[in-house]
């Protein structure tokens, strides 16, 4: 990657908290484009081989956040993230910009904004769509939500992890979409585990496998949006292509393939217990997507 | 399409059992493609429209089936393909080739390539993995398995419907490895419907987050080979990119955001239970493909 010599401009410092798996690429992404990176984490053992490729150690959170005005946090969760913003570390945030990429729900995201607001700290909420060996791809994707103001100040210097979506200024958006977005992810991995399990059941190794069900699920994640069409519509029983009742036939035969072959097929007994009773509701002859109208949060009557 | 103007060859008649959504897209395939196609469904209705686009009718089943050398089944399930291999059917059948493109279990296709083979029917068991918009696009796969030469008697005329794979000589594999997709997929689904319910709770329409799932759910199907590498190698503790201690959290903030959206999440809860219980045993720096030991068919002791 060319370091900036695009440019007179030196590159933002860049701050980093946290460095686990993801930390630790998000840093290594920061260094490899040329911005000066200090780094932190709770357990001292992680900084070396980060300073062994250039990254300046800080001594404590509050020293690494003092070092620019902008400091990237990546921690397990909500509760870790606070543990490190004492008052010291707090009061060396002030005027600066924190940018939260620590994954939680929507109203710890609102929370640790308002908390920025009362300090005087600039704050944007995010969320990593990628993994370690993938930030700072063309594949990556990053969400955030907070100020524009916020946001586009340090756009370009975002844009060196991934595209940069600004969801809006609402600060729980990043993290509501960022766990949908996995919430689909572990529905594809249920499915995976279970399809390797059955496979590997008679005996056909899951690698000769993968290259089928890989391009089965890239293909089927078209579903995505003839779901979406269908819900957006509100018309689950019109002009439907696979029925129901002809997919929870499949589903049984799912379910006794397993019995037979010895496999416990219960990852996804919930959904075909959706299926049966939506079935049971009338809907055999609906599409799949109707599903939808037996989890979504019940419409208040207005 | 061209209708077979490259070769001075007719093409092969067709014969069609079952006109569901599927047989119906199978039917339309052959006709598209210049094949004399003749059609039978139980319910004598869905015949009228495929007869308008140059489908020939047929009588009786056993009348199909004497129409020409390739006889195509895509019914419900087995039990509704038997219904209608009665004795006159069966023998209508003999020295002729049954493909079946209906879902079911290994045994059930075992037992049917059994049945056959009894009968002087050559018999190969499929499974169709495409939607029927898709049927006869490059999308399209369908698997197959059965005898190597009854295969590639009808390999040009099968290539009508989509790219043909051969899986081996044992009838039962095209079912087991159907029925691993589906469950892939459903999986998949389970994701879709989970993810746009909890955007859905904060009034974001889906058609707007759709695209976003789409493109995570696309870039994401990579975790197959992961998954893959990581089971065949059994190892599932070192060199991990993502541990499950790290996506448990995760689940965790996934399982509250539910709640507090008014959500039902338990579509995933056999999965994030999983997760808990392999966290348990140990291997919370592990990997989430070390789910499957929990899942699999138990190994024999050697
Ligand atoms: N890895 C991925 O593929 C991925 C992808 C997308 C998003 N994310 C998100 O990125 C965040 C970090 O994930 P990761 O994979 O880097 O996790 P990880 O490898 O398990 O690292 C966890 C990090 O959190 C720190 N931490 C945990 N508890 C703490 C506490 N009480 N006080 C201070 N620090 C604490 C750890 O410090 P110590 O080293 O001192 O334990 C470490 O820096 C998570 O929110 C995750 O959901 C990860
Ligand atoms: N649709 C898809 O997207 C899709 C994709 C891949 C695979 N498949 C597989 O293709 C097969 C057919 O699916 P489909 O979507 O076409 O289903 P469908 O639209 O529900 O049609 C079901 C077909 O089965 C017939 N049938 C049901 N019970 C019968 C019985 N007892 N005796 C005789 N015929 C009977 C129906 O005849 P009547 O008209 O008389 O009821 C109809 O022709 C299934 O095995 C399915 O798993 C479908």
């Amino acid at each position: 990657m060319p370091e900036h010599d695009h440019s007179t401009t030196p590159a933002t410092p860049v701050t980093i908290i946290g460095l686990g798996a993801m930390g630790t690429a998000l840093a290594d992404a920061f260094l490899a484009a040329g911005h000066p990176t200090t780094v932190w984490n709770r357990s001292p053992g992680r900084v070396e081989a980060l300073v062994a490729r250039g990254a300046r150690r800080a001594n404590s959170a509050a020293d690494a956040v003092a070092a620019g005005p902008l400091v990237i946090a990546c921690v397990l969760d909500y509760p870790a993230l606070h543990e490190i913003l004492d008052a010291s570390v707090t009061e060396a945030l002030r005027g600066r910009t924190l940018v939260n990429l620590t994954n939680g729900i929507p109203g710890q995201a609102r929370a640790t904004a308002d908390w920025a607001r009362e300090h005087g700290i600039e704050y944007l909420d995010g969320g990593i769509m990628a993994i370690p060996p993938t930030v700072a791809t063309p594949g990556a994707f990053f969400l955030y939500s907070g100020p524009d103001e916020v946001l586009d100040a340090h756009r370009a210097t975002l844009e060196v992890l991934g595209e940069v979506h600004h969801l809006g200024t609402d600060p729980g958006l990043a993290a509501l979409q960022d766990l949908a977005l996995l919430t689909g992810m572990y529905g594809m991995f249920a499915g995976i585990l279970q399809a390797f399990a059955l496979v590997d059941s008679e005996g056909i190794p899951t690698k000769s496998f993968a290259p089928m069900l890989r391009r089965w699920l890239t293909d089927m994640a078209i579903s995505v949006d003839l779901f979406a069409q269908r819900i957006d519509a509100d018309d689950h029983d019109t002009g439907v292509m696979n029925t129901l009742a002809m997919q929870t036939t499949g589903v049984a035969n799912l379910a006794q393939a397993g019995r037979e072959q010895g496999v416990d097929v219960e990852l996804l007994a919930p959904l075909y217990a959706l299926m049966q009773r939506r079935v049971a509701d009338g809907h055999g002859q609906g599409d799949v997507a109707g599903l939808f109208e037996l989890i979504r949060r019940p419409r208040v009557a207005g």
